[in-house]
């Protein structure tokens, strides 16, 4: 695999999860599509197992090591969606699990992370260096580092999730003017933009961020990568990587087309309109790309959109405030 | 047609929905079914247009009736989810409605027939009969009745989320042993039962109601009709029908194995299972046959089972009542 994967590889990824991934639907918002002029459909990665995209990265990356690596097992850092799906895939696939979160994670996504079987190791994420920690146990005892998105393997496999938009926007006999992904480290977003560019070569493709939190976009804009204010904080808790990662960053230059970001208040009308439309659960994080459409950061009118949904856990207390907004 | 529907009767509807109407997932709820020990499929009836399963049963029935039928209009009485998708599925097909909703319904469920277009006449469901108003504008405005279930078009359609449900069980190779769905006047129950049985002659199927207003479970066991205490209350809005209906009750004795119920903490807490584990919003009424399983009322150790949540449409404030449950 080059370092700008290609449509092949994740069809490749795609044939490795068929069996134990749900194929997620792609929905269209009627009511909403019609508020904002343009048709909209959201992909519901709310619905993937462990309740995001991240089962899919997860999945192809362990399936190809090899068998005694993981018998020992595999370690990863992770703010909790990725946590659970490497502790979901890892024991699908009989590894041992390691994964090291931070203290403030959110309840359900440690819950979740330890049912699994994982053993979680916890770190101040204001003070401590995860990847240090991870890097340590990786060395230490042996374990197979599966990183959260500088991964080719792990890029192909949330492409898939692309694929699946491709395929069926396909169907439908529609082609998508419009993509917009929740973006952190940016494997979710470059990976469904490849596969999706590689359709459809006119869909314009957005990473979507926490507002003050955008080091993609401002990236992207720069043509360099750069860096968050370490002080920046959001209710958007999978979102918090400092700045795109090292293999992502070039992939998002060739197939994005920019990056937009919304407010944690936007997130929380995001996730009540998602509640009150569309009968999903959405995660802070998981509705900034919805958040960033349906506050009118971008021209939509007539077009063909398409939303991702990357992820529901959220806990009670959060989904109430998003509920309580008007 | 026969007073009781067959496969091919089914099968004609879901041909007439098919362009307009979501065809809802399966999904597997692997937490929720490790819990049990069972195999646990949700078919994500939430999904549909209108957050309810009822616009198939809605637009099966309006788009047969003829033009000049449909352009005086139609009229329908409803707690909210049928009002919706009878609106819903009008408007599509240009005929206006007006819809008998009583005065508590929920504000969710009343916004969204009026943003449907339809015109709303409001009734003390306590005191005043919806049947009576709705005869009356039938005959006083040459208005088209659209039952809510006592009509055999109105079955075959609700029937068409059975149908589904058996392809995906086939896709799937697999054999439902059990399949409950909530009840109200039957429609749901009977028309699924139908196309279930057609495919999967040994899977039980069950009617799911409220504690207190389980009608439909106590009538099969009886032999007969019976009716609901008049004072009985229920969180469940969307089932509170006071007995099975003429046409859905001999459905129901042919092809059900019985009737099982749960009271509203438990639709609460199935609510927030939903919530944690499916990510999917689900309405009291519409959590009912999960909240029956969830409850262990019957025995699904080692089955395959099939539940429905057929509606999503609940007010804020109620779905917080849910996530506070322990």
């Amino acid at each position: 695999m080059s370092a700008i994967p290609t449509l092949a590889d994740i069809e490749d990824a795609a044939r490795r999860i068929a069996a134990v991934a749900v194929r997620t639907p792609l929905i269209e918002a009627h009511t909403l599509g019609q508020r904002l002029g343009c048709r909209l459909f959201v992909k519901a990665e709310v619905l993937q197992r462990v309740g995001a995209f991240k089962f899919r990265g997860a999945y192809n990356k362990i399936c190809q090591l090899d068998a005694p690596t993981r018998a020992r097992g595999v370690v990863a850092y992770s703010s909790g969606n990725h946590a659970q799906g490497v502790a979901c895939a890892a024991a699908m696939l009989g590894a041992p699990a390691t994964i090291v979160m931070p203290t403030d994670s959110p309840a359900i996504k440690m819950a979740n992370t330890r049912a699994y079987g994982a053993e979680i190791v916890t770190y101040d994420r204001y003070k401590e260096s995860r990847e240090d920690i991870g890097q340590h146990l990786s060395s230490e005892r042996g374990l197979a580092l599966v990183k959260p998105y500088d991964d080719l393997d792990v890029i192909c496999g949330q492409g898939t999730a692309g694929l699946e938009i491709a395929e069926d926007m396909a169907r439908l006999g529609l082609a998508p003017d419009v993509f917009l992904a929740p973006c952190s480290g940016g494997g979710l977003a470059t990976g469904c933009a490849v596969a999706l560019k590689a359709k459809f070569p006119n869909a314009a493709c957005y990473s979507a961020e926490p507002a003050g939190l955008d080091d993609m976009a401002r990236s992207l804009a720069f043509g360099r990568r750069v860096t968050n204010n370490p002080a920046a904080k959001s209710i958007c808790d999978a979102l918090l990587a400092p700045t795109p990662g090292e293999i992502t960053f070039p992939i998002a230059q060739r197939h994005l087309a920019g990056g937009v970001s919304a407010t944690d208040e936007e997130c929380l009308k995001a996730m009540k309109a998602a509640f009150l439309e569309l009968k999903l659960v959405a995660e802070p994080g998981g509705a900034v790309a919805l958040a960033a459409v349906l506050s009118g950061r971008l021209d939509v009118k007539g077009k063909c959109v398409v939303v991702m949904l990357s992820g529901g856990n959220v806990d009670p207390a959060t989904f109430k405030r998003a509920l309580d907004t008007d």
